[in-house]
């Protein structure tokens, strides 16, 4: 692809020869002729002067660069472009092996079905879905267009999956809730007859686990993605365009918001709710509401700024005993 | 089934109509009419005045409410058997797949075997078993009698299951235990040839793993329940109707006591000892032997008292240099 | 096996009646006779002289003790290559199952592959590895010689595996990166087009998620053993020879050294480097880079020592309070 061409798609301003041929990108470090490369931060501007990259994405002209050069208000926006545009997502081919098992289904045009995949009873699946080995998809389940099911992922029966939804191996859309009553020292299962809900444009990482609401639904929002290895029990609400760093747990009737982001490792502990925008930062335990468009910290987690507070009085405490 | 019937069956105070047929459970806010609710928090009463639901479970007459009601001394416990009367666990088919594998193994009357599953030599499993689609069992495993495993759930040979156990999707059995010894600077693997025993009513959740022991046993007591995402390490022992929150770690040789409840993502660290009827809070990090029958919490862990004085401490210094 | 061979294939040296047959592994408490057992901390040498095994591998002579005895220098060792020797690994049948799906593949001679194994096209598999039923291994990946691919591992495509390496179940080796662009308040997917490449002599422990670089490599050096559980984000770099105990966390660019122990539940922040034979205590949080050769603990981590420190001066200045 041209040089040009690819400013124009990215929304971005050509500085340069736009007759160069782009065939695919790398990192300032390893890139070669032929490659794009990036720079976001200015900070890496002595890398960007070395590289061999043909042409460069950034927010300004990088001054002694050899490079080509298309400018962006957001250059990492105008690297993920230029990846989507150069790296396309594979077309299922619409075949459906004879090794994979299907029972009454309804399955999409255009969607591919790879051996050793389980489809169950009153399934429908969409068009141009790729479901991928060793996937299973339980009786009544619902797929709208345009997704990957990874191998070995679990989608458990009546669950309902949007439009365009990516779900990394072994992830378990499903799972029974953590439901039970104690009955003379012992616990008694809570049958969990629920499902779970997620929206368009949700990618769900490897090995995550989102388990069925006990009478209702556990809902994904449009949008929202999982990073991998993250827990959401059941009846659990997430909004729309959030996003769950990796090992993040969320337990039961919690609420999560629209654009919350939830850092690695974050507890929620159940029946809580955070608003929308909230940031809560890695390693914290949340065991309070957490109000919109704020920052927190820590666990229990408190607001960011006194966290900070915080940490330098303990430092100055330990300073000061460490003179002594 | 008649009103009348499920409260007898449930053990519970019938008040108002007997002969109102129920066909599910619904929560205050979702029920319809035919649905059955329950109301076990009395700050919920406002709802239960509103609710559409035909009758209710609450622990005592709830003023106002048009719903028919049974009363029960833990309406939860109430709910729970309701939802257990209501919808019943399915019955396997008693069906064997010829898309199963199957070796060398003995299997009970009424079990089924999904397309997919592999079952290795010398494995016994009990009678009316559900082995879903995707299940590995490895050779020389044993399953009791009314299990489910769920697709994708892998139990490794010379596993010892109970009865009545259900293993959510994607855990693992058995799996090696993390050992090494080390040799110039390298880790030298020690092979682990012991197994894992899972005893009666036990539910393991969605992709665990308990690992099995170097030489004897990782030993999952009767009635224990582990959420999601738990790591078991090799030689664990937990007791008897424990419950293991979602993402708690257990580091290898610890003995965790009955009646145990690990909130969620606590960590315990190696050769420790938990008491019986310990509480541990959430995120907490145990590093040293817990007394029976007391809550600790924290990183390190301590009594919760101390741990509850400790945060009002640190919330006063923080005020107070907020002040100034 | 006669101790007296085992005691010089471990390099130990013989105290007693070097004819004696071994048979089995035990620990000093559960051993019988014919059993050989290990002695490696003196605190249990009480144990050692009521035990019933055979012979003891011990650092030093135990008085009083029946059993035989090999003596080593690191009894840990002694006890490690015993294991090896009596319980050695399983040799690969060599044999391809007609129930696997293999496409467009070359394996090497004494290669096992089981039953719903899937092998894509372009892959390469070396000598004498055994993949286990419902194993996935995507388009151009390439395995070398003597590796273990347990039940329901995902290899996706074109990820790289060395030479000895153990997958445990689960694991997830190449699933995408977390990598997403900010667009008018929604997150865009960048592709990611990397690779994972894993080194000679490492295991992956139980449903461990490695993700796949965006653009090069993520990278597990020689000898580096995982735990459970574990999530390493993409760009990551591990290297040779380091620990990675169940339910680390490292995010996205992260560079660990050689010769590193992250403890249980460590989570690592994205961009940062952790050095050569570095320690962080279980449930860390490192949150800035890590000097070569120190031990670090806390959230955020500071050195071990500091941290000690704190916990003494917060227990004193608790104590105060309850005495007042």
């Amino acid at each position: 692809m041209k040089l040009s061409e690819l400013a124009t798609a990215i929304g971005g301003e050509l500085l340069g020869n736009g007759d160069i041929e782009i065939s695919s990108v790398a990192s300032l470090e390893d890139a070669e002729s032929g490659d794009i490369s990036y720079l976001a931060l200015h900070s890496y501007s002595e890398l960007a002067n070395q590289t061999k990259a043909s042409a460069l994405i950034s927010h300004s002209r990088v001054k002694n660069c050899q490079a080509a050069q298309i400018l962006c208000n957001d250059p990492y926006l105008g690297f993920a472009k230029a990846m989507r545009i150069i790296y396309p997502a594979l077309k299922p081919s619409g075949k459906i092996s004879g090794k994979a098992e299907i029972n009454d289904a309804t399955i999409g045009d255009g969607s591919q079905v790879d051996s050793f995949a389980f489809i169950g009873n009153e399934v429908t699946i969409g068009k141009n879905c790729h479901i991928y080995p060793h996937a299973y998809i339980g009786n009544k389940v619902q797929i709208g267009d345009n997704c990957i099911v990874h191998s070995h992922v679990s989608i458990r029966e009546e669950c309902t999956i949007g439009n365009r939804v990516i779900l990394q191996n072994g992830c378990r859309i499903g799972s029974d809730g953590y439901g039970f009553a104690k009955e003379k020292g012992k616990h008694l299962k809570i049958p969990q007859v629920g499902n779970v809900i997620i929206g368009d444009d949700v990618e769900i990482g490897a090995n995550c686990c989102i388990d069925r609401s006990t009478l209702s639904s556990t809902i994904i929002g449009n949008g929202t993605k999982l990073d991998n290895l993250v827990q959401v029990g059941h009846n659990v609400t997430v909004g729309e365009n959030s996003l769950l760093v990796a090992q993040v747990g969320i337990a039961g009737s919690s609420k999560i918001g629209n654009r919350v982001t939830l850092a690695g490792q974050v507890g929620v502990s159940g029946h809580l709710t955070i608003g929308d925008g909230a940031t809560i930062g890695g390693k914290s335990g949340v065991t309070k509401d957490i109000p919109a468009e704020t920052v927190y910290t820590g666990y229990p987690a408190i607001p960011y700024s006194s966290w900070t507070k915080l940490q330098h009085m303990m430092a100055q405490m330990l300073e000061k005993q460490e003179e002594e």
